[in-house]
């Protein structure tokens, strides 16, 4: 049996269709079904090639925006003057115009100390050891929320992710407002870059990170927490595990972590104060 | 209520306790539960830093042997030598000493074009588009496995995986014989890691990864492809999702790529040879 294949729309960025043989119980199908994109994106900033990550092709301006923010490029959005989408035979590159002031702008090609710490999972092109944990600055949020309102926005992102519905591949990081309104979600096959998105989408949109708090659908690792604490946000709910290390970091950056985020239930590992009754 | 805390042992690596508040519908427990360490680990060659990545803190000869290989430090185990342990503040350092034969014997610290395409997941710390896919050589496996086969191994997995069952945060790789007996499984917060440690493991215990086949509880994205590939076993079976670049990637190098992978179904992506009735 050969089910007629379904067409790329610009209703699902970033999944393609393939063929594929679908066995159950002994039995083969032939079917088409619907995968996630993975792809090269490269960052530049002012000319100089900067980190190259696989991500959904999607949402680009709001990636940029969001991975110049948390990697340390620029200070603030505004010093993100452009970013030009450039498709190109290999992947898209992402190149950045930053304003004179900021960090990024001065990139020295030849220098080998650009890249420790500044990958699209943190660590990862870091070298040396001494590079590899990053503290951010205490997050400063007064943010206060109830539990009704963390399950509210946890109920809502299940069912906001379009690419996670078609492909099952990629995972999803939304922010709700402190009543627990589910306000922007962005999805990636890669954590880190769904954050990063979601990011650089909030200040696209003119919001504070601080005046609401993240969801996400993934594991908690150290870089999540890193990420979350480095925009400002003061909590982060995960659906899945966090790990020692993203614990360790959440306390000491005044994050509120919150894991195992699910109907009913949900776990605090650091900073209670801002989940009340 | 306050449960007394587990204690860390030997027969837990990779987990440690951490008091944490546990929500209920309302009602809040002071427990302590597992969670999964999350540790730089720093890869060096023959005194040279080459990458570091986080990991888990377990196995790990097998992860050194593993990542040289897939990283193409070595380009068999004999030119391993040595790997020392060396605990640090910051980590753990994974001291290589490679033959004098190794590409990754005579690395300089001073070259740029060390990192790209050589991190922990592949194309972190790649700056350049055209380094971020690699394209590994074709697997030459004549491996062919029945469908019970493959199921039989997806359930060994299923029960043993010692870290996730106490911390639900880490994935596991698993090969197995032609026949489907699971042989050797290792765990790591990271896949990418996970599969390193396998492929480490297998060659250390004398197994030639090309007779039997690969199993994990991951999606399957370009890296695990080209990494599974790269490691001459002919067939990757994920529990989750495929990327699209994955499929394309396992199509060119003749990798059997098969996905959602659970309990009486299954998906195949490419090469449907190897898989018979």
């Amino acid at each position: 049996m050969v089910t007629p294949p379904p067409t790329s729309t610009d209703e699902t960025p970033g999944c393609v269709s393939r063929r594929i043989e679908r066995w159950r119980r002994g039995a083969i199908d032939v079917v088409d079904d619907w995968v996630a994109e993975e792809h090269p994106v490269a960052m530049a900033c002012n000319g100089v090639a900067f980190a190259v990550m696989m991500a959904t092709p999607c949402d680009l301006e709001d990636f940029a925006l969001g991975f110049a923010l948390s990697e340390g490029l620029i200070a603030e959005p505004a010093q993100l003057l452009e970013t030009e989408i450039r498709p190109l035979l290999e992947g898209t590159q992402l190149a950045m115009t930053l304003r004179e002031d900021a960090h990024g702008a001065h990139l020295d090609p030849a220098d080998d100390r650009l890249l420790p710490g500044r990958s699209g999972c943190g660590i990862c092109g870091t070298r040396q050891l001494e590079n590899a944990v990053r503290q951010p600055a205490p997050v400063r949020s007064d943010l206060r929320i109830t539990h009704a309102a963390l399950e509210r926005a946890l109920d809502a992102l299940r069912r906001r992710q379009p690419m996670t519905a078609l492909t099952g591949a990629v995972h999803a990081a939304g922010w709700a407002s402190a009543d627990g309104e589910l306000v922007l979600v962005r999805e990636d096959v890669g954590r880190h870059n769904a954050l990063d998105k979601l990011v650089g989408a909030l200040h696209r949109s003119g919001r504070d990170p601080a005046a609401g708090f993240a969801v996400v659908t993934s594991r908690a690792s150290y870089e999540m927490a890193s990420k979350t604490a480095s925009a400002g946000i003061g909590l982060l709910a995960a659906i899945s595990a966090p790990t020692a290390l993203a614990i360790e970091l959440a306390r000491s950056a005044g994050l509120t972590l919150v894991g195992f985020a699910r109907p009913g239930s949900h776990n605090i590992y650091t900073h209670p104060e801002r989940l009340q009754a």
